[in-house]
């Protein structure tokens, strides 16, 4: 890994960024109990996890990921053991996307074993994909089929970065987000950073098929296990139509799929024949997970699940 | 902070760099039981240590540092009074440094209170003070009094950031490292990093106010304290004489003495009269926490401080 000129063993690491880059920069925590169960999880895919998550946010930022530092809090009965196999998956996944463990700390405290992990990466200058620079008009993406991750896919998410290579430099991303939480809530999130709304096209949605093995025991719809369920991993993206055009025939190769478009109007809209209805957010709270001076939001439950909302309010077509 | 470009509320925060610097980055984690008692010290005071462990490890590098990634993990008792008040000792430390806090997570757990941050900073292209830099005949300079930072110092460590400012530019600093688990033991580190050994004056050692006060209750000198106590986070650092002579009127205003020189000879070695006898490292180990790959070395106890060893060897001088 050429661009960790120190790595572990000094104070700190010391990393080359190339000239005309910045610094893509994000840390995310799982802990037993409340993002995984140790006991029922296997410690290498709890490991695995950890990295993609951070790794699914550069990719939603549009960077390419350098380096991670990993912080370990075991419990202390079998720690040394723990640590090994958790370790085990996190330089997996470590190999699998070219990054490289620059540094991090390890504990054993009278605790749940805990994960975290900082991925440092890189994206060229001006050039990262905020959630902020949606435009009305723009077509609404979603990088692939969503819906039923815990029917065991969430245990080992694959982070877009295939799509931030295919994308750099062909199309310009207004705005983009990963599903952690949910599609609709995620798609929410980046329509308010934006100031804009969407119009869903519910039958363009690329449904899992384990959205449909969910639905069968759930007692929801496939659909409706696509828009709210979490840790899908897959990126919502606005993109111009010319440039949608431009890429479509690629981006479908990719698993992308146009689902409907940007429009000044605030707030989720499904298109239903030929009007629309409101669509409210669903999807896991769990905190407003990268804003720690919101103390007091994120403190509410830690990953239960919101119920899944339907249609409340109904509005002709404009 | 001009230099955060997207801090908190996207997928992940974009820093700049200046042209020709590298990325510093360091991370450390500290838990209640195992770094702090939660029950007897202040939940500031236990915040602001955390900024200023991670802050003295970028001290160390030569960097000056940039952001914060802040992580919590709170029990759920009083979970945020408890966030609020840590969050209070972070912040008075970003101000104090100038630190941006660019993003984080939270979390409520059934464990203890713990706080892992990660420090990005920067430095100028190859100008890392590494601990590998130190050659034989450099002398070896302490930047400040040290040992026992346990009266209460240990708890409101003041990171040696202003060394940076006043040595970039001015000397070439062949090697640093901040003292964590005491000074014997952090010498050796930079000793064996470096692949030289050390020759320490004793007479010379700033022997700091409070190794004096813990001593008349520990049953052991100012000086054992001075050379074994950790938590000082004061710099033991490399210069070569020509620069030291340069520079050492202003150094003895920071603070910086010289206490004897690093040799060609393995081994930390003290002069006693026209002799050397050789000095065993002492201090805290609690694991080799920049390198967690090294699990099974770094699961050996907690914090437990090792017995202070004097003399068992001694040496003619060569």
């Amino acid at each position: 890994m050429p661009q960790v000129a120190i790595g572990i063993g000094d104070d700190a690491a010391i990393l080359d960024l190339p000239p005309d880059h910045q610094l893509v920069a994000t840390t995310d925590s799982i802990i037993d109990q409340v993002d995984f169960l140790a006991d029922r999880h296997l410690a290498a895919d709890i490991g695995f996890k950890a990295m993609a998550i951070n790794l699914s946010d550069i990719a939603a930022m549009g960077g390419r990921p350098m380096a991670a530092l990993v912080t370990l809090a075991l419990p202390a009965i079998k720690a040394t053991e723990t640590a090994a196999a958790v370790y085990e998956g996190i330089l997996e996944a470590a190999e699998k996307y070219q990054v490289a463990i620059a540094g991090g700390d390890l504990s054993v405290h009278d605790g749940p074993l805990s994960i975290t992990i900082t991925l440092l990466g890189q994206v060229p200058t001006g050039g990262a994909w905020l959630r902020s620079g949606a435009r009305e008009g723009d077509c609404l993406i979603v990088s692939g089929p969503i819906g039923g991750s815990l029917q065991g896919r969430h245990l080992r998410p694959t982070p877009r970065l295939d799509l931030v290579a295919a994308l750099r430099g062909e199309v310009e991303v207004h705005a983009a987000i990963d599903i952690s939480d949910g599609f609709s809530l995620d798609l929410d999130r980046l329509c308010a950073a934006s100031g804009v709304g969407a119009e869903v096209e519910p039958e363009s949605i690329p449904i899992h098929p384990d959205a449909v093995a969910r639905a069968q025991e759930s007692g929801r719809t496939p659909l409706e296990h696509a828009l709210g369920d979490g840790e899908d991993f897959e990126l919502i993206l606005a993109l111009s139509p010319q440039d949608w055009k431009k890429f479509a025939a690629r981006g479908r190769e990719l698993g992308m799929v146009r689902v409907g478009q940007f429009i000044g109007r605030t707030g989720l809209w499904s298109r239903e024949g030929r009007g629309l209805k409101r669509m409210l957010a669903s999807g896991y709270i769990h905190g407003q997970r990268r804003d720690p001076t919101t103390a007091q939001a994120s403190l509410q439950g830690t990953a239960a699940p919101a119920q899944p909302r339907t249609a409340v309010e109904t509005e002709g077509q404009s």
